[in-house]
């Protein structure tokens, strides 16, 4: 049987799981959204935002009574001031997610994405969902492999956004600046969104092995990198 | 005489303040970095966002031993906790004004800010300084007016962004897609780290009086929406 304390840690768990379901679900929603410019869609993924930040609260206050009244050490200690700090990734999720979806519904009932991007914009939308169900997975599972899977698959990201800058660099860009503006912030939101699940899967890591070092690298890899590797090439 | 446990908090509330100290110098230089096309400045506020990062990490670790060794409840331990999400505001806005540093390395010998740009962006530079600055003294002082001004000075940093904006999607606009991106890019950097710094005195303001609903609403408050007003007005 689990004692009390377990069970409460098993329960912080549980709701960053949520936490990353509901996010993961709200990057897929706020993409189609936006590419289909569907107002109501879009509106409802940026009141569900609210939800996640209620779970946030929530959690951050049965960590905090936790603390209080069964004085982890150790590991355990560690266990609970990770999840602190992976829940604020996952909030911060939600939040990129609502700026999609924001634009989604600014831009409506045109499309803030002009159609030669459609497909690559998907695609981001489409590897963010994966990566924080990925994310998601390993906070239950604590499989170190698969966290070092999200690696790889933020290098997709990278390229994706990579892919998104040769375009708007290219001479033959038609869709004026605003849309360029739409398209670079929609970039980063899909980049930041993706360094937040990588960095939930690596505070796994560092819980499970104690490895450090991994998780400072992901959190000051600067996303400028990206657009200066196009920047440079276009 | 300070008993063990508030002499490691005070230390960690001195950590607090350095860092926020080395990020506000950093946007500083950043800024001068860019407007002046000055290499080795912006190779120098490169290099320095390390001591931030290993602040963080030196911080982090104190943290996690005092709540070990001195167990502490209540209004102590919410302070300790506050301080490991403070710091984590710090050290990602380190890594926005290493950001700006990296796009003046990019640029260079050219500059990144077209000069009826200038004026703009050196008022974001500033203000996103005084805000820190501002946040280190709320740190120091624990004075709950002074962190509420810096939401006002938050107020001015919105309009400032809408100003770029403005410029951006005026129709004389001359400089080209890879300027706009830069200049969004830029504009959104800035906003980020000055939301840190309003985050970091809500949470001052959040431990002395208990009130918790403000900071939430920082959080969440969407960046796309300064974009927004300027895009649905231009």
């Amino acid at each position: 049987m689990r004692d009390a304390y377990h069970e409460e840690l098993d329960s912080i768990s549980d709701s960053l799981v949520e936490m990353a379901r509901l996010v993961g679900s709200a990057i897929g929603r706020a993409t189609t959204a936006m590419l289909d410019s569907d107002l109501k869609l879009a509106e409802n993924v940026i009141e569900a935002d609210q939800k996640v930040d209620e779970l946030q609260h929530d959690l951050e206050a049965r960590a905090i009574a936790l603390l209080a009244r069964q004085q982890p050490v150790a590991t355990d200690l560690r266990i609970v001031v990770t999840s602190l700090r992976m829940s604020a990734d996952l909030e911060r999720s939600g939040d990129l997610a609502q700026h999609v979806a924001k634009l989604a519904r600014l831009r409506y009932p045109d499309r803030a994405v002009p159609s030669d991007l459609h497909a690559t914009i998907l695609e981001m939308g489409q590897l963010a969902q994966r990566l924080m169900a990925k994310a998601a997975e390993v906070i239950i599972t604590k499989d170190v492999d698969l966290a070092l899977q999200l690696e790889q698959d933020d290098d997709e990201m990278d390229l994706l956004h990579r892919t998104l800058f040769q375009h708007l660099m290219d001479d033959r860009w038609k869709h004026g600046i605003e849309t360029a503006v739409d398209v670079t912030l929609l970039g980063r939101y899909y980049e930041r969104f993706a360094d937040h699940a990588v960095s939930v899967a690596k505070r796994v890591v560092y819980l499970v092995t104690g490895e450090h070092a991994d998780e400072l690298q992901t959190d000051v890899q600067p996303e400028i990198q990206t657009v200066t590797t196009e920047a440079e090439s276009a």
